[in-house]
Order: C-alpha cells, then structure tokens, then sequence
C-alpha cells in the first residue's frame, strides 16, 4: 500500500507572487489537517538567479532576501504546547546543477556584517555543481584547477520552521528554538523533525535545499538545490519541544541556536539531558554524566546570525523506547518501508 | 618481526617524586633519538586518588594540579621548525575501574571560574566506571537509577603536547597550538598526531587517559582512568605544522583551541583549509569550498581554559596521496599490521 | 517662547487595551508629521505590576512580555534610507516609587535560558526603590542591613526604536540596528538618538524607563520607572544611518548589539570609525589609529539577548563640527536652552 | 620631606643583555625588602625599534617578543596568599617620540591569528606621535590629511604583573589573574594596583608604557612610549586577591581578563561584588543590586589574547572607609602630597 493512498497529499512550493522570506507574520499558503502528507517544491536559497559562473550574488540577490520559504502550511489544530513532527520521506534535487558562491562578508572565515573587520571582503567566486541524480553524485568543478571532484549527494533542507513565539517574526537566514535556519546535515531523508508549536495552526514552511553540506558550513553557503520532496506532517498534542529535536532511526539528535558558539553547545547539550532523562529515568547530574561520555557533538552551522550545535546520542547506547513523541517516528518509518522503496 | 624488535623501546611513565603539571618549563624524564617506540604508564587526571564514591574531587585534589603527565621525553634532534610525530599503537585502561566526577565549578553547564555566576555549585558526585578490559567494556553505575549501562570500551589520551613557543610554560589543563589538554577522541589507536617543535628537543608528554569520552567533553570529566600504552615516535626535519593534527587511515584531522568556541572552529577549519591545500593543490577559496561541502565538523572539549574543535576530512574523498608528513602515518600502520594484532 | 508654542505636540502612552511588546509588527498608535513633540507616558518594564516585595516578577510577569512599548509613532514622510532623530527633552519618574528584582535566569551573574546551566536558580528578591524628585535621589533599601544608600536620580530610557529591516519582528527585549533594549545609561536628557529608517512611517517606540542604570546592567534589571517625558522627533532625509548614534553636547556615541561582546564592541568601533571619518576626513586606517587613543568603551547591557556596546569620543578632540545630521542635535539644544529651564 | 629621602629606592630598567618577555620563569632583576620606591625605566612595546614610518613592526619586531619588562622585582616576604601593593608615583615619556603602527594580524577589527579568516591583512602603517612633555600633548599626525591632532598625555603602563599561580609562564602579551598585559587606561599616577602574590617574592614587573589609550585599545598598539616612573611597593600579608585590583582617590576598580569579552565583564563584576559586599556589610545578591545602578564598566583591551575588562564603583557611593588594604593607598597618597609637586 503507498503512503500516498493512504493519507491526504497536499501540494505546496514557493509562491513567487508572494516571497516568504520569514518564520511568522505571514498568511498561510495551505492549510492542512493531520496526519498529512505534503509533496513539497522549494527553490534554491537565491530564487535559482545563480545559474552561471557569472552570476553573482551581490548583483542578483539582496541580503536578506534569501532562502525563500515554501509555505507557510498552516496545521489545524496545532495550538502552543504541541509538537508538531515532520518526517522527511524523500527530498531530491529539482535540477540538473546546484550552485555554491562565497557572499561577500558571509561565513565563518571573513569578517562579516556582526563580525566587522577593516579588512578587505573575499574575492565573489560562483561554483556551479554538478547534480547526477541517476549516479548519486554531485561534482565540484574548480575554478583554479583542472581535476573535478566528485562526492555523494546527501540532500537536506537547511530551513524547517515554525511562527516564533512572542509574536516575533525571524529572516529565514536565522535559526532559533522556532527551528529555521539550522543547517544541519543531520536534516536528511529518514528523519523525524520535531518542533514546538508558538502559534495556532504552527505556520511551517521548509526551503534551502542543500545537494549535500559539510559540518558547520564554514564559508556560508552550501551545493545549493531546488528539491522535490515529500514530508508526513503529524501532530503531538500537549507536549512540548522547547528546541528542535530530530529522531533517525539511530539517533536521539537536541538542537541549539545561539551566539557565541558554546551557548548553542550549551543549549543542545542540556536538551539532550532533559531528553535522555525522559527516557532513561536519570536525574540531570546522571544523565549529564552519562551523557558526557557517549553524546556525538558535529556542529551545524557557524555562519548564520545564530550559530547551531547538534548534540545526538545512538539509540544503541540507551534502554529501548519506542513511547517517545507518541512513536511519531517509528509508525512512519513502519509505513515508509511497508511501502518499499 | 615485532616492532619492540625494530625500534628501541624506552620505559616511560609518571615520577611521583617530581609531578609534571605543565607543558614547558621541565627538565626531560628520558631521552631518545627517533624512530623509537615509548612503553608508557600514564596515571589518570586525579593522580589515583579518586578510588571510591566517598573520594572527593575538592578534598583529595587541588586545582589546577591534575592531568599529571608521564614524560616530558626529549627527542634529540628535534629543533623549531621541524614536527614530532607521535604514533599510538596500543593504550590499555591500567585497572578494573576508573573514575569520574563532577568537579564544583568546571564543566560546560555550569558557571566556572572564568564564567563565574552567583549560583550555588553542582552537588558533588562521584562515579566509579567498571573496566572489563576482555569484554572491551566500560560500566556506568547511576547513583540513582538500578539499571547500571555498559558501554564500549575507547581508549584514548586527553593530553598529548609539547612544550610551548615564547617560553611559555602552560598548565596541563590547557589545550593550545602545542598540543595540551586537546580532550578529543579522536585520540585513540591507530592515530599518528603531528606536533610542531617549538624547543630543542620538543619535551613531549602525555597523560589525561580516557577509557571513553563523549565529544565536547560537557561535564568537563571522562571516563579517567591509569594507561599503558606503546607509542612511536618519529621527527620530521624541516616542516611545521602550526596547530595539532591528526592522521587516521580514513581522515585528516586538524584542530584549534581558543575561546569562544566559534574561534576554535576558526582555526581547525583555517588550518585543513592549509592542510588540503597543500593535498590537492587547490587555493585558498577553491579549498574552502569544498571543505564547506564535505567538512566534519565534531567538538573535543568545550570546558578546558581554552575550549578544542575538530576539523576533519575523509581522505577517500580526496585525490589519493601517501607522501604527507613523509609518509610517516602509512609507514607505522604497515609496521603496525605486519606484527599482527 | 516656549517649545511646546512652536511645534505641534502629541501624546502619546501605553494603549493598555493593546499592549506593544515588539518593535515592528504593530499599527502606529499615532501618526505625526515632524517636527513635532511628543509628550509621552511610559510603564515600567513590568507593566507596573511589581510594587511591593512580594510581587514576585514570575508570579505576576511573563517573559518576553516585558517592556511594554508607548507608541508606535508613525512619522510622516519617513522612508528607508532617513534617518529618524530623537531628541530627549526631559524624562521625570513618574511615581515615588521605582522597581527592582532578580528575574530567575536572567543577568549577567547567572545561568540563563540562552547559557544554560544545571545549577538551581538566584533567589528572587525584590527591592522597592523611593524616589525623592525634589531632592533628585533614588534610595537603595537593602534586605538585609539597616542603611538605605541613596543615589543621584539619572533618569533614561531603556528602549527607544523604529520597526526592523527586512520584515522582522523583535521582541521589546532585544537591541539590535534598530534601536531597540540597548539598556544605555547614555540615553538621557539632552541627547539626540538617530536611528536609521527600515520602513514607510519608522514606527517609533519608547518604554523601560529607568531611575538610574549602571554599565553593562549586571543583574538585568535596573530601577525601573514609569516615567512622563518630553522628546522631539525630527526626519533626516537621504541619510542612513546602519546603527543606532546618539549625541550629546560632548560626545558622539555609536551603538552595536551582539554576541559575544566583543562583536557588540567591533561593531560600535566601526561604526564611530566610519563617524569621525566623515567628521574628520581621515580614511579608516587613520580614524582607526586615532579612536584607539581617545575612545571611550562602556558598555551598556550585558543582559540583553544582544549585548550592546558604546563607543563615544569627546567633539572636543576633534575639529569642530556642527552640520552633522543637518545640524539638528544643535538646533534643538538651542530651542531648549532658549526656553530656559 | 621628599618621599625618597623617607624609603629606600632602587633602579630597575630593561636589562638589555636580558630580555625579560614573559611573566615568571625568570629570575629576579633586583631585590627589595617593602616597603620601598622603585626608580624604574622602561622601553616601548617595540623595545624602541620603531622609530620612524619606515620602520616596520614585522622588519623590526618578533611576535610575541613585545613589551619587554622592567624586572622582575623580587618582593622579600612575599608569599602566596599575600597581596602586592603597587602605588604609580609619577609616570613619564622617557622620549620626544611615541610610536604606534597597525600589527598585521593583531586588533580588534581585524581577523587575527585567533581568529583567523582568509582575507588579506590590513596594510601596515607606522605613525609616530609628538610628545610635548612641558606643554603635556602627545600629537597625531596622520598619514592622510595635513592637519595634526593634539591631544593630552595620560601616562600609563599597559603591563604590570607578577609571576602567575600554578608554576606558569605567560607571555608579556598575556593579561591574567596575576595582572600582565591588562591594557587599563586606569593603570595612571596616583593609583594603587593590588596583585595577588602566586610565589615566593611576587616577581613584579612593569612595562609597555602609553603615553595615552583609548579604551579598549580597539587597534591593538595604544601611543608606544619608553618611561621613566617612580613607584612606590608595598605589601599586605595574609590578605589574598584573586584578581587584579586598582584604587584611585574616587574609585575601587576591578578587573577580569578572559574570553570571550562576557566573561571577561563577569569576572570583573563578580570581583567587584564581593569587595563592595566587603566594604558595605552587604550579601552579594544585595551588593549585585546596588552595583547594578551604580556601576561604570569601560573596557580595557579587546585585543590580547585574554580581553580585559574593567568593573568601576565611585567610592562617594558607598559608606566612607579607609582601612581596606590595610590602609594602603590612604598612605602612599597622603606622603605623596605630603611632599607636594
């Protein structure tokens, strides 16, 4: 049986007439009821305008005018105290190349807007990647030397996120306890996303795809992709998620959002206490320890107005638990391979 | 042929009559002309004075005297300028137990002595971790929960370092660009760490072992436990190397220690940018790019004076070379694995 | 001629049937066309609901709903790319009373919800502060020893911004380019406050008044007053300005809000480099070498969910000037002083 | 009666044959019984290499082999758990000249080797200042512009400290716990430093002379200049200061170094909590209050490798008392005026 005979497949993308480039303050593009599915179509973070080696972000694009949001899909019932899960069944790249460029003062590695330097900006370079959907690689083509260099596709969506709380309204180019701009690779196919809920009806939208993305994404931006996904949008009622958490089939993955760097650390790592706690019976101080001994700590991002720490743990290490988050997780991965592949 | 037959192998460890808590400023254990191999017995951080959950941190130590180090070793031959290569071969927990703890006001979630707050401190607490070095097996003994977790044994040294450059002399507690108090990992068997000389003679020392650890370090505690190990040492003439850098069969490795975080991250993914470089003859930008998209990106420690990040790249996603750092890595592996296990 | 005969005079306060927690986001309250005065009426930061010892912040406040904003003020003619000038005229407590406490994980001196520590929180205690206006004190009445401590009253408001860039929305919490919580004992009677323009109308608020405020607001709560007020508002036009300055007949003040502090600092010095630039002529090498003699770097909140950083230097030291911003800090000191006290 | 007729002074300079770079790990320069005066010489940061614009800090200089220290001054009865106290008599440019430059690589806007990035550096220029001792100006002559600024001296040292706890050596570079390069413009005539003493002797020295400084010393090098000083040194038995201190007539001054730059406020205000809650009878939670309205906050340096910051309590704030330290400054003062001019 396919999911999609299953439940309710809404569509969704990115509406040109009216750009989303925040989390909150904007009218909802559908609304749906769940459990739901969603085929989802999201442009690349620069409204796909870099397409050549010419094209440049400064002359193209207007910070912060980037990562167009898809949506905002507007889940009924949802209301603050509730999490809302979003499983990723399938995100693939919508186009044949992805692109890459160095935004002038953007990135770890130069001095930036909130990082001000005397300095000279960085040389603007475009890279235009090759995407081989068939093969399942995606190739970097240098500028400076002749042998390119081919590498797995590992797609992502760098921005999944809700209305904030406080009726605040965030630039898709920020990451925060709402979700948002994690890029986190962590953010792939298989994974259950879970976020808490600020406002009636949750406001979710996802874009920023990402072919593939290292670790902290140093200089800013990562193989920037249109995709075609589908997501499962679920409920969990009375229940909160004061972080974004995501759940692998291996993993138990807290986020944390914040400058200067430790604090995202900070943040993710007690989440993961509190989590694990739940799951273990632990107190803090024992979970802490237990905790520091076993968690895994790759960074996401240290380039966006807030940096973003994951801190995840293998299921393997703890006692079974199937009971977390109502089994969101698990009943999806059930029906996604019931349905095979 | 065994290796102990190829090299000399000197006897190095921990002398009670004259503790060694820096890095600099002491006068060597032993000396040896590299290549050699170094039988060494390390003491963990608390000297072996935590024994029992009675054992106190904050009555039985004094801050900042631990990690006391087995060494320094003096490497003859070794100038400014050249890089010690230090090869781990085997390093085995010394007892059935090691220890942990939580010290009062250190650690990454809780205010510290650079951090200071006016909150009270943590409880102390202390855990001795059963070692079932056949089963290749650590145990965590909750105080507060029946069910004791056992986890997988993964040795490794929290400290390996030289003498410092200015004629500093630095605390064992301290990770810096002379190695120190780095608390990764990735420190574990079959590892070739590179360490630039910044003295005559480099004045290696190594101690902190860890039966495991969780990366970031977030209690500020491992699972601390006496080592013996066997280590080669070799010297490379001629070449620096800035910042520690591991070397395993799948990765290179480059690390930064500084505070805040984000500079930490700066400098190891500063520093593979170099480091790849150098592999594949890509410039600056070029090597930026691609380490964004293929990056890893893990903590070591995020409670040391200076806190370490990670910066690593697959080598298989790199053009094949086996001339780095003279081959050094290669040479002791194929040593390593024509003697058999 | 008094000052309230010549321009147009508008109130404006606290529309408590619809409470303003943010700046952006809101319908303007009133709509002016400058010049104007605005003869204003703030709340405290606690709504005014903390007024004896018992009044515990987290039984009668909710976080972030603090800071309730008077306004906003639509400024006609205002677009982005102007610049908004403030001018303080006169701020008066507007009790005999003022408000302090502890807000549980919040300050400097404790673990909060963005650094987050397993350690218990302060106790939460409240201080009563009196307000003696004829005398110009406000007195420190401690909890546990005898002897009041009054001060000198140094009335200032707390919060003073437009609605952000880019379609956000932010809390009345956070400072940032638009002005916003900067938490400045700087923005006190006699000052002109310029804030760059982000959209059609500025929308203008002001709240947090305090009694008296020391540097940096260690605790995160300063003696928070209602407050009766005089300011101005005047329209630059064609003039941006990326930052929040201030200006006062000795010094010219750049603001920057960040984390960690040393980018709210980087911030503040750049933006008075490229000020004194202007004034002096100096391209930013030559204004860099002279702000690093004479700059003045207290900082204003380290509290905040940014941090903000001053950077001030005395006009003495720099040639003459009074045509900055059109002349209009000048202009209004002169119409004050001609009105006489 | 002249000060000098009434205790013994000795000379201290820079012993050339010498160099002393670092705080500890050297052996003592001269030797004093306290209390006593100290006639002290001392050369620029640059060791007086840089003498004209063509003089470059990177031709003449060897980071980090800067500020080279007058001493070290054995204090004999010094213990650790002591405190030094050292009064700055009279401080002056030793020379017509002062020089400043931009160090590649070094400031606060600018990326550094701690924070590094892949820009280029700045362009390195070298200004040397007017010193008019009688007419008391240091002058700025820019590069760019014919008009020189004149400006008034405000003598200082940027490093006095003495040898650090914990058997360390810290480069003269370095602001710390046991002082060091702490970059305070407050470091003037007529204040009082108190160290806490880490070894036998307290090792005191002094170096790095401004002939004035902003705050925050943005650029990194403040108006480098060789001094001749007289200071007076004291000791206090049996009273202990974790960090460093400064008294002047109007202020009790404390000071962190760390960080990033909040942590180095925390400190700094933290210290101050308690010494206010030392002079007031107050507990902290209620010393916390009072200097959180009361207290002036300006930074020192934002560009060594520890930042430092400075926590500032008007004395006329707080109940009258003159026997902290043992009276010590109330002492040095009074003799000091005492002998007049």
């Amino acid at each position: 049986v396919s999911l999609t005979d299953t439940f309710p497949v809404y569509e969704c993308g990115v509406d040109s007439s009216r750009p989303v480039w925040t989390f909150g303050g904007v009218e909802p593009l559908i609304s749906l009821t769940p459990p739901a599915l969603v085929s989802l179509h999201t442009e690349d973070c620069f409204c796909g305008l870099i397409r050549t080696p010419a094209d440049r972000f400064t002359e193209v694009c207007t910070m912060p005018f980037v990562n167009p949001q898809a949506g905002p899909i507007e889940v009924r019932g949802a209301e603050p105290g509730d999490t809302l899960a979003v499983h990723l069944l399938s995100i693939e790249p919508a186009r044949e190349w992805a692109a890459s460029t160095n935004i002038p003062l953007f990135g770890a590695l130069t001095g930036t807007s909130m990082t001000p330097t005397l300095q000279e900006p960085l040389a603007e370079r475009v890279w235009i990647w090759e995407i081989d959907r068939a093969a399942r690689t995606c190739t970097f083509v240098p500028h400076d030397t002749a042998a390119p260099i081919s590498l797995p596709l590992d797609p992502m969506f760098g921005t999944v996120g809700v209305a904030p709380a406080g009726a605040e309204v965030r630039s898709s180019l920020v990451p925060g306890p709402y979700g948002g701009n994690l890029d986190t690779p962590e953010m792939r196919v298989g994974v259950t996303v879970y976020l808490g809920v600020n406002v009636p009806g949750a406001m979710l939208s996802l874009g920023d795809g990402h072919a593939r993305q290292g670790e902290g994404e140093p200089c800013g931006v990562a193989v920037e992709s249109a995709m075609d996904a589908l997501i499962a949008i679920d409920l969990i009622k009375g229940v909160d998620t004061p972080w974004p958490r995501l759940e692998s089939d291996r993993h138990l993955i807290s986020t944390g959002s914040a400058r200067p760097l430790e604090d995202a650390f900070r943040i993710a790592q007690a989440d993961l206490i509190t989590w694990v706690g739940r799951e273990t019976g632990l107190g803090p101080l024992e979970a802490h320890q237990l905790l520091s001994q076993i968690v895994e700590s790759p960074l996401a991002n240290v380039c966006n107005p807030a940096y973003t720490a994951v801190a995840k743990v293998a299921k393997g290490l703890l006692p079974a638990r199937t009971d977390r988050y109502a089994g969101v997780h698990e009943r999806w991965r059930a029906a996604s391979r019931a349905q095979g592949p």
